[in-house]
């Protein structure tokens, strides 16, 4: 009964817009002073920061553990992505801030801000948006990463001994080739190339343009897929399932019977005119 | 009565194409004034520059002055933003253009050419369709402003000892990751951090990854939105209120009706020939 | 009667294949010439190159010549623009290749590659379609200027001190201006200046967005224009005009029809029933 | 008989997925070997990756005997692009890595990761797609070409002097327009021939927006293209055929046939009255 009761008062707080406009302002602080650790700051304000940074723990813990309360289904709560990404927030900022680690946990306490995302309904949206575009990019990447080690295992072979620190070997060549995808700098490297290979501009201005033809081809297709699903969602969703319109078909039918009529009517008036010619 | 005679003489003049264009031609002619003071003169043309600078300033008083008068309904005047744009306009370049503030007055005197947005009905629907899609890009905005946030604070905490210049607190990295969002030497910037960190390129290629991607979506977004209301608007304009297309449910209760004319008429056949035979 | 045999002549020749390709073949040979012309070469293919111009010359002369009495209407001829194109081209190369001028001689040979484009209809066609989506994008262009002149005027206010090579006036700081908008080294002229103003990052972040967002929506702005246009156009050609669906307001006058036979016949066979009756 | 037992086989086996799963990890670890290279390796390792290529090579050849086998008609199979394409590269890995020409047998050997993309029906398709998106972009780089030659003929002509390894041949003037095109360092070679030729900024200005603006039609073009290819697929397989709408012409006849029924019985009742009035 008491736990039920709770459960139900933690429900109503949790869903409340005050008790989220103040999560939301939490996190908000929270990533103020992950910012304001940055800064050069005086004892007295590192001190506070340090206060400060406790207690807004302890109220991600305490907040964490209300949700817990007022869920009933356990196994329902953890099937939310979004739920297992805040524990595993709430969880990770746990981890104590001082001594020779306190890298670690000022490193796990950034992902804190992180919570604004979860928090907010349409950052949530946008977000699982962006997630489920990921697969349709996935062959693009593929294709995309056989090009770029293709290239970069050619351009090791070629370009070692011009300058090592850009083609030692593999791994640092599709660096490069990522900078040369990004137009960074991209001609001093080709320039360098081609004084000793007078047509190394080929291998460059080829890379560009199938690294280029393949991202415009993912682009077009992001929006297409993005596009057709939103053009089927609209269509769902605006227009009601409309009547069928009739069909020629079922106008056909009507006509047989329709001729049907005028034949029976056609030998009613015939036998008429036979009774009256025979009654005549 | 002569208030109202005023009232309409100025509307008309407000309105006519000729003294429309006139206005647009000083707002060029202010505009180029502008430009002129950022060239060295000599003392001779900076006198009728300062002369030319003072006929604007009156004239755009009196334009709105005439604008006032014209308009019958106050309050209606000044909820179009338009109007609340060039009084603020005008008001501002009242400001005096001598002195020690000489650079607050030219500042404003600048503003001037936003003008000719308001005066040129296509400027101002182009500049209407752009704020209406700021909304739409806010929370992609604040999505990216939290990604650009963490990466500042982890950046920050790894290579503020690397380059205090580009690293030193938050604010700074968060402009540092700008200019890599750019691609505006942004290996510069690797090359320096992977000499202490080796693994540091998967900071900047998981950045440059995740604001491209969003940037990208950004993008479909925007045209999908603007385009489902472009589909919208289209069908609404091009398409009359076309007549309701027959449904299938109709034809079937025609069928009905025609199947129990069926029946009637074989009734009828059949008394007619009971009674044939009655009478034979 | 020799001329119109003639004109009919060269209007067979004018539209032939083979003659079609070998214009294009003396084209392409043209624009080698010029291109070998930067190239330094010894006097023997200078002298060749020479004749060979001279030949390129009389060739596109004759061509035009033979176009001219192959066309039965000169108004007409003239009204289209790649006629107009041609002419002047082929006028332009007949400015004499010696002498000091030329250098203007050589200027004016170069663009007779251009009647590559006036000669293949797909490209042709390409160019069409290209300066038709000019005018949509001139308003947009409008206002891009207005912002650009806006930020050059500050900003040539603001930093003609700090490096008068890039702010001296405004239309050097346009240019630098559109230096930013390219992202070319813009964080060397922004570091320069905020060495005086540090908030000056704010003037190039606002450029820099307001810039990139008005691009962006003129892209969203073509795109969609010319898939409206391609729309319409698809649905025009694709889709014949179908016949009207029946109307849910016509079947309801059927309806009426046969309600108004149903009760004939239920009156006919009420007569009957009764004369039956009186009958009997 | 013994033939056709071993064809069935090995289609069998050419078919399974653990066959096929196994050919996509000796690919990938071909790709690895290939990458091994170009780190410096102790000779042990080395000896290891020459026996290992070996037998990649041995597989390879093998995998390919088994699906010439396994297919019926040798017509049929070599129509199909990709299998002309896994020939030649396991042909050209034939080549002996050894002596002299090594770094040729390396450079083809390289290619065989490319059969990842024969391998993989997900990124097969992304070809076809990429390699059918080619002819609709044809003429539009045939347009850039031509606006990039005459581009390089005019700046080799003006600027040669002033820097010859940018501009001293058309060749090299087009290379350093491309650079320019990347938006790559451009304003340091507009910034050195401004120097000489004060207006030459028009040539740059003029350059860009002319290459971006084709590039911006050149996008829209392909994303329209593919779209209406993928609405037109769209629409062909999600909607069925559906029955035609009954027209308004069919119910016209329909109303026809029963005004024809009403005038019949207008004619049955008016003899019954008669008749009734004759009789009576």
């Amino acid at each position: 009964m008491l736990l039920q009761q709770l459960q139900h008062t933690f429900k109503q707080v949790d869903q409340s817009r005050v008790f989220q406009s103040f999560v939301i302002a939490v996190i908000v602080i929270s990533a103020l002073t992950v910012g304001a650790h940055t800064y050069s700051l005086n004892p007295a304000i590192e001190f506070i920061l340090e206060w400060l940074d406790k207690g807004i723990t302890f109220f991600f813990l305490v907040e964490l553990i209300i949700r817990y309360i007022a869920t009933n289904n356990f196994k329902h709560f953890f099937k939310q992505g979004w739920n297992i990404f805040d524990t595993i927030i709430v969880l990770g900022s746990l981890y104590p801030a001082a001594g020779s680690t306190i890298f670690i946990a000022r490193l796990l306490r950034i992902f804190r801000v992180l919570r604004l995302v979860s928090m907010i309904p349409e950052l949530r949206l946008l977000v699982n948006a962006l997630i489920k575009a990921i697969p349709q990019m996935g062959y693009i990447a593929l294709l995309m990463f056989v090009i770029f080690y293709i290239y970069a295992a050619v351009g090791s072979m070629l370009f070692a001994n011009i300058n090592p620190e850009l083609w030692q070997d593999v791994s640092i060549s599709m660096l490069t080739l990522f900078r040369v995808a990004t137009f960074e700098d991209w001609t001093d490297i080709m320039y360098e190339t081609m004084k000793v290979y007078k047509l190394s501009w080929i291998y460059y201005l080829t890379f560009i343009f199938l690294t280029a033809f393949i991202f415009l081809n993912m682009m077009v297709g992001t929006i297409l897929e993005v596009m057709s699903q939103e053009h089927s969602n609209m269509k769902a969703q605006t227009e009601p399932p409309k009547p069928e319109p009739a069909t020629q078909q079922q106008v056909e039918q009507l006509q047989k019977q329709l001729t049907d009529i005028q034949q029976s009517l056609a030998q009613l008036s015939y036998a008429k005119k036979n009774k009256a010619d025979e009654l005549s």
